[in-house]
């Protein structure tokens, strides 16, 4: 893009209020550390502002989304609480370009299923395993600059069967010390929009501390964004009568043309 | 799979009691073509019965459904009035393992929207065009025995963009009179089961009495049919504490150590 | 496919006569386990024969492949030891529609390299740890009766980045007590054929006993056997004169109006 | 990139010379045009260098190669005469991260070929076909500000089934006046390296005058440049003893406790 990617970083933000243990790693909010790592990565590439579920709106007014590129979401006590209305606003700006980063415990929240249609469970164990991750294609951009493997030496574990669909692109696989697997890295193009998942994040552990953990949000950011903006309303094409793209074929035939006749002027033995 | 695959082939059979021109091609409804076809291409492989929206329960009773190993799904006019419950029903059964096929304008049922989670808009048009269905992909078994272009005198045009999500597979790709081109034969693995959409099938024009189309459908039908059934319930995992998979570890092991054994008494050098 | 499955397995065969630690795990060879566990698990579905590398052409002579649906492929020390005329031929009936299933070190035989079109490099170490082999697509043909995990007790540990294209459809992914994580059971399409890597299978540890890797082989066999046989001949299209299909449109036309008619008649009200 | 993306425009310049209507189109050959549009729509973002299969080494010395982030890549009559030396040079250059574009007849070069591992014949006409290139992936960066659809007057048909793997990512799909469609947008994702192809480009018409066809190679370019450059030598992974990332669980446990003792110093309730 070429002008700051505007992200919006939305939290639940119940845990780091409400748990000690939270509250010790996080306790400006994990939004707070989310959103420094996006800075600290991209400059002036990025502009953040906050949104949590006790905002009014849970902080996505129109006003706010319409001048959100990037929503990066992270959900885990109150999905329920996340209201349909609201939902249905976020599925449809994604659907016309909004790029959305999806972390953790946000497998489960309304916006993530319904994008995916499956139920995103998966098996889990809140313990000591040392999770790492792993590049699965190093050609990705969201692989760039990213440590191989990423050790997040306290993590919740998350294993496979992860019911999503097969991601467009798998980008990380992380293996726990228990024994699990997970795709935790994974793209999905949907729409006119890019859904980013990151699996590493759980509440109790100082995930989003984690340098190249803030590396990977940053690269998400960064592919998620819609080069070309959002579309000023859904995709819902008209009857499409015979002839209905000619002034496409009479446009583009005059500039092929006129190029070509440019090139006999220019063209030099 | 070794036994009979059970197919419930459901239609609106809303056009064919309303529209002449419906019920001239169609006239003991488009159900009845479909199931012929399968027959006559699956033989004593398949057992087919038929469903449709005015039944009650839409013929989608649980009886029926716990007996179907693959359905599938034309509607165009009624989308809505498909009942939310039954929805709910088939969705989970998908998830669960029982195949789906997807025909024609049910690219806007509620229950493919709900997988697939996109909009599932298109471009169309009624008109005469001359649909030509190119394989893209031959070694795939839905491609089997299915002719090089399948030509379709007359069809209704759909047009990309189709916003869907990519196809996990895509077998064929349509072109139109009009010039329009359009992802027409596409396979997608969802939770435990799978999704075949095949697009040409406007009841305007005789298209399931083509017997290349019936060929696809059997195609269809074989691949999203679950060879292990379907699973008694929905996929929910329990918390997966250290040890949760250690009975495998001794049964394996076990396994693996007894055909070590026995390959011992048998080997000659 | 309506007649038995005829395979092929291909095994280098130097080993279990030059390694005392090998011979006493497969006495018999590997490629006679492997025969015998799809025999096994397929019964009358399959027919078996083997190749090794010192037989006169490699095993692999016209006539053999000829009557090959799938051939399993294990090589490991002498990879370069295979004549590249040999090579050829598989790679050009692979893509005609003859299966290959690729087994272990076999990633870097010159005939999957050839048809990865990438490096096939990994990172790898022989020691003791545990692999467990975790199904990431349970609805898909290979997955089918294969617990989860696999628990393969000692493994020689290959890890990411593997470096082939993204599977088509990726069935398995690895992790190793070291931590290591890796893409176990992958599906390619190409040309008319197919293709299922399977990683597990070091020659120093018992892998080809295990049962549910006998069940994976298996499934891998009958998912890569060409439903409508092998092509006389490479594809290789002629220039495609304008009405070049024309033959097709005459003949399903008339096929289409046909059963359209009988329609008419059968029809009732 | 941080810096201009250097992109080497690699044509065989055999056509321009030797046929008059080819000449008359791209009097200063088609590397010329090409190399401008990229100009045109990249500005300061790209640098442009030429090469032509009649140089020495065909343009692409070790020097060069270094200094080439993106190859772009156009030839037809003579892909016999690319030695197999520089051949595999640009491979193992694009398997460390050089971008590759390949453009229409290209898909029979020595280097496409190596890198797909399938045949990438195609059925093919040299008519009057008009081509229309339809988006079938919004989302995707190389469809940005491309027109729906981009309307080619005049091209040389390619019709599937086009012998490649399965795209990674497929943006494009065209039609042709005669009915036949093709796969014309295709990325790939190879080692650490991207390739895009674009079929469209037939040297008897001024295809590469099309501003639309300019835009999309543009997009290209930006999609396969390496964000983190090329690799230094191929990737060749040692064996990796236990221990073998201690280095990194070290690294990357210390920043992460670093971050969180600044945050807990920084945390306001």
């Amino acid at each position: 893009m070429d002008r700051p990617i505007r992200v919006t970083v939305w939290n639940e933000f119940i845990h780091e209020r409400r748990d000690e243990s939270v509250r010790a790693i996080y306790p400006r909010g994990m939004h707070a550390v989310i959103g420094d790592a996006l800075v600290r990565e991209l400059g002036e590439r990025v502009t953040v502002r906050h949104a949590t579920l006790d905002m009014p709106e849970h902080g996505l007014t129109d006003e706010v989304l319409e001048a959100t590129d990037v929503l990066t979401w992270w959900g885990h006590w109150a999905h329920q609480d996340v209201s349909d209305e609201i939902v249905a606003k976020v599925v449809d700006r994604v659907r016309r370009g909004m790029g959305l980063v999806v972390l953790h415990s946000a497998h489960f929240s309304k916006v993530f299923r319904t994008l995916m249609g499956t139920s995103c469970r998966l098996r889990w164990r809140g313990g000591e395993d040392r999770e790492l991750v792993w590049t699965v294609n190093p050609a990705h951009p969201i692989a760039r600059d990213v440590p191989v493997p990423i050790v997040i030496p306290e993590q919740e574990m998350y294993g496979e069967f992860f019911d999503i669909p097969a991601p467009d692109e798998l980008v990380f696989v992380s293996s726990f010390s228990g024994g699990e697997v997970f795709r935790s890295g994974c793209c999905f193009y949907r729409g006119h929009g890019k859904i980013f998942y990151f699996s590493p994040g759980d509440q109790e552990y100082p995930v989003y501390h984690h340098p190249a953990v803030g590396r990977v949000l940053a690269n998400g950011v960064e592919w998620t964004a819609p080069a070309a903006g959002v579309l000023g309303s859904e995709y819902a094409p008209e009857l499409c009568e015979t002839g209905w793209y000619d002034e496409e074929i009479a446009k583009q035939g005059a500039a092929q043309a006129e190029a070509l006749a440019a090139e006999a002027k220019a063209g030099v033995r």
